[in-house]
C-alpha cells in the first residue's frame, strides 16, 4: 500500500487537492493532507478543509510520493515553506515520486528540482516557469514527475498517479465506479 | 447572483460536494454548504469540509436553489433528514432549481417530487429508482431538475447548473479558466 502526502496551504486549490486525494484513497493507499499552518485551511474558493496532519507532525521521508496542488495563494505559501522544499529536494534526490498540478509546478521550480523534465502546468502560469520542457498536454510523466494542468484535468492527473505506481486496470476500475472515461 | 443551498452529510460524496461549490462560486454566486449534523463534515473518502452553516440555521426558502450531492451513506442521513425533504418539495411546488448527482437523486424519491421527469443517477444505483424516466446521459435537465451521473460527471453537472441559471457564455469562461471542455 502506497503512502501518499498532499500538502496544502491558504489557498489551495480545493477541487485539485479533494480530487486527488479521493481518488488515492479509492486504490486503497493511505493518503495524508498536511497543512503548513496549523487550523482549517480557507482554500481558493473558500472551502474550508480540516488537514489529516499539521507538515511540523509529520515525517516526509515516511512517504511514496508526494503532492502538490495548484490554487495560486496557496502555491505561493507553498513555495515560501522551508520544510517543502527541502522534501522536494530530498524526494528528487531519492527518485521518489513528485507530482504537481496547475501553479503547483511553480513550487518544483522555487525547490530548484526542475531542470531538462518534460512537464506541464496550467497554461495561465506557463510563463512563469523558467525550467524544465513545457508540453501542452493535460497530464505528463517524466521520470519520477507527474504534472498536470487545472481541475478539468485533474480526474485524469489522479488516475495517472495510480496507473503508474499500482497499476492501469485499478485505475481503470476506479474511473468506471467514478463516471469518467480514462 | 443566486443564491445556492447545498446540503451534506457524514458521508457526502466529497468530490461532487466540492467540485459543484468550487465551480458555482467561480460564478460569482452566494453559495451556502449546509450540514444537516453539528461538525466537521466527514465525507466518503474521509476528507473532512467544514460546513459554512448548520441546516437548522438558516432559512432555505431565500435560496434559488439546492443542490443534492451523492455518497450513499450521505445520500441515507439525507433521506432521513425531514427538514430537506420538506424542502425539496417546498422547492418543488415553487418551480425553483433542484439539482441532485449519483445516489442524490434518491433523496428528491423520498421526498416525492419524482414523477415522470426525464433524469439520471449514477448507474450502480438505477435500480432503487422507482419514479421518474431514467436516461443514461452524464447530465439531464427537465423542468426544474438538473441530474447527473457520478463525481467524473461532476463538471459537467455544475458546469450545466452556471449556463442554465446564469448563461453559457459564463459557463465556457469558468471551463476554460480550469482546463475543462465544455
Amino acid at each position: 500500500m502506497h503512502k501518499i502526502l498532499i500538502a496544502v496551504a491558504e489557498g489551495s486549490e480545493e477541487m485539485e487537492a479533494v480530487i486527488t486525494v479521493d481518488v488515492m484513497r479509492r486504490a486503497g493507499w493511505e493518503v495524508t493532507v498536511a497543512a503548513i499552518a496549523p487550523g482549517p485551511v480557507i482554500c481558493s474558493r473558500k472551502v474550508k478543509l480540516l488537514p489529516d496532519r499539521e507538515w511540523r507532525e509529520i515525517d516526509p521521508l515516511e512517504y511514496d510520493a508526494l503532492v502538490i496542488p495548484g490554487g495560486a495563494p496557496g502555491v505561493e505559501r507553498l513555495m515560501k515553506d522551508g520544510g517543502v522544499l527541502e522534501t522536494l529536494r530530498i524526494f528528487d534526490e531519492c527518485g521518489k515520486w513528485i507530482c504537481a498540478i496547475c501553479a503547483g509546478p511553480l513550487v518544483l521550480q522555487a525547490a530548484g528540482i526542475l531542470k531538462k523534465q518534460r512537464l506541464t502546468c496550467h497554461p495561465a502560469v506557463k510563463e512563469d516557469l523558467h525550467a524544465g520542457m513545457w508540453i501542452d498536454e493535460p497530464v505528463v510523466r517524466d521520470g519520477n514527475l507527474i504534472t498536470s494542468q487545472g481541475p478539468g484535468t485533474c480526474f485524469e492527473f489522479a488516475l495517472t498517479i495510480v496507473s503508474t505506481l499500482e497499476n492501469p486496470a485499478t485505475a481503470q476500475k476506479i474511473a468506471h465506479g467514478m463516471v469518467f472515461e480514462f
